[in-house]
């Protein structure tokens, strides 16, 4: 496949300060950049990071028609850099822009758009355990016209962005009743743009109560825990993990299935079926609910402390023996070449 | 308020052909633009109709964080220009930015910016019963940054484009009994970018088996018939007008209600209830259903010729004495002036 490539004059990496990184804010020198016109993806390019122009009517502005993906490089001690299943990214692209009617971006384009755009900006993977880089796939619609209808015209990008270690802070949650993010036969499953910009008021007003995030529950009955914020979300009942299975409500995380295989080579028990917000509740009433914990690529495992569900309110137990952090440890290990590789999840970037 | 314009050198008025226009392709001369930072809306402004600057990493692209309305702009045969209940849609633009966390638009930036754009652009507004002129006002979320959440940044523009009579062909629509456009506690209430994403793949299998439309039912069961395609929907049983009541789930149509009021006036009788799929077939094979018709900004009423639900197919009788041709005149006989405007539904912008 023909890469038109064109390099920055001069780096900016000199400007910034890794130490003192927002998430999301910073982005390397070049982009990858691929439009879809007249049936077809064009030729794909990668050039330096800018602004682009586009037209008021851009239909991405009005019907939301846009899907991404978010993963990680890792730089390692031999200034190695690694990729965690991409594969699973650039399949889920795909899912996600067919439920969004948009077409598929070929795999080979996409591999070697990312990859060569890694390899040029490979200085702003930064060495070290609190350092990634965060890796921002996207395709949104780009035809000029106010008709409420599928674009025909796409672009795909890919932009990078180097961040610190994630913490949100300690975290608790509320059980949604009210609010939902997703129903049966929606686009919950998808990383649909629109997915998200649902959630910021209901977490808003969670956060106003003192919750740093929703989780969310099935929109027919509020009686299954389904997502924590923008995460897939585990419990731990006794030694034992439960999390929903996946359908066109929930997203097929990567970082979720990564966690069920290894928790299950572990000789953890996981129980993948529906969780019902009562069992949750009486698993904590009887002090069997030993864990909660989100899971996604920016912080791969980000434990719950506590819970409130109509007006009352549970507070996890501290423990020593947390499933949460042995499978932080592990994922991260693997994910930056520091443990054996058995399920073969990394990728390197040469 | 302050407003800052900047007009054309010279209007491309001239290269449109008026008589072959496709809906919302064409833009006119001025655009209206107002930008939110730092907590406030900064100084709104007309300027010449352009492409703009977006960073890659703007979040509507990521997480569609953007609303808009749809409005039009009628001339009459003594050239002056008319809105049809502006008030109605400057009040759902904020509701619609409530549900996605972002800020209100305020009233009066909203009317003169409306009025004043659309007065420098009044030769746009083409005289006769085909033409009108289509107003988009809309709102996105321009923050660079690609963490999910809110944006503190927005922009909210109008843009306007010459449109001719709105004509779908004949339209026939498949219930839905799989895919959903909205559940309870969502965002389907708003115009919400991501919602109409959300409904184009399902279009689209319907367009394949022969259907112009979806026709939505509930989320939870497929049990209640929502709405059509972007349209709210009514039904003719017998005589009675059938449509279901605003909710999280149903767009408040600014032509819906005022569809309910007009019929109730003219003492059609209205009820505005929960409309079963079964309630329907039922008086569908009983023949006593005459009429159904989605409603809209663009078309006004849409005439629906005949439906499928689960593979059974309907046809809807041919009838003299229609309620849609007879509202749907009357209505756009108000736009236009050409009736009196008993409800004070009429805007003149002068």
């Amino acid at each position: 496949m023909a890469l038109h490539i064109e390099k920055i004059e001069k780096s900016k990496i000199s400007e910034v300060d890794f130490n003192n990184l927002k998430f999301g804010q910073v982005f390397t020198d070049h982009m990858f950049e691929c439009d879809y016109e007249n049936g077809e993806w064009q030729t794909p390019k990668i050039r330096p990071y800018q602004a682009l122009s586009f037209d008021p009517s851009a239909k991405v502005f009005h019907y939301g028609q846009a899907v991404f993906e978010g993963m990680k490089a890792y730089k390692d001690d031999n200034d190695d850099v690694w990729l965690f299943r991409p594969d699973q990214n650039q399949e889920r692209i795909n899912k996600s822009a067919e439920r969004l009617d948009m077409p598929p971006f070929p795999k080979d384009y996409f591999f070697e758009g990312l990859t060569t755009l890694i390899k040029m900006d490979s200085d702003w993977v930064q060495k070290g355990a609190d350092n990634s880089l965060y890796i921002r796939p996207f395709v949104i619609s780009t035809e000029n016209c106010v008709s409420a209808s599928s674009s025909n015209k796409y672009k795909f990008m890919i932009i990078c962005s180097p961040v610190q270690a994630y913490y949100a802070g300690e975290v608790r949650v509320v059980f949604a009743d009210k609010y939902s993010r997703a129903a049966n036969g929606g686009v919950g499953y998808a990383k649909a743009a629109g997915n998200y910009a649902a959630s910021f008021y209901p977490a808003k007003l969670a956060a106003k109560e003192g919750y740093q995030q929703v989780l969310w529950t099935d929109a027919a009955n509020h009686e299954f825990l389904e997502e924590a914020g923008t995460m897939n979300v585990f419990f731990r009942v006794n030694d034992t993990l439960l999390t929903a299975p996946t359908s066109d409500r929930i997203l097929d995380g990567v970082t979720r299935k990564s966690i069920i295989q290894f928790a299950e080579d572990k000789g953890i028990k996981v129980e993948v079926r529906p969780v019902r917000v009562t069992e949750i509740i009486e698993a904590a009433k009887k002090g069997e609910l030993k864990e909660m914990f989100g899971a996604g690529t920016a912080a791969v495992i980000s434990p719950i402390l506590g819970f409130a569900h109509k007006g009352e309110k549970f507070e996890l137990p501290k423990i020593d023996d947390s499933y949460a952090s042995f499978i932080k440890k592990s994922i991260t290990d693997i994910q930056r070449n520091k443990a054996e590789d058995k399920f073969g999840w990394r990728f390197q970037v040469k």
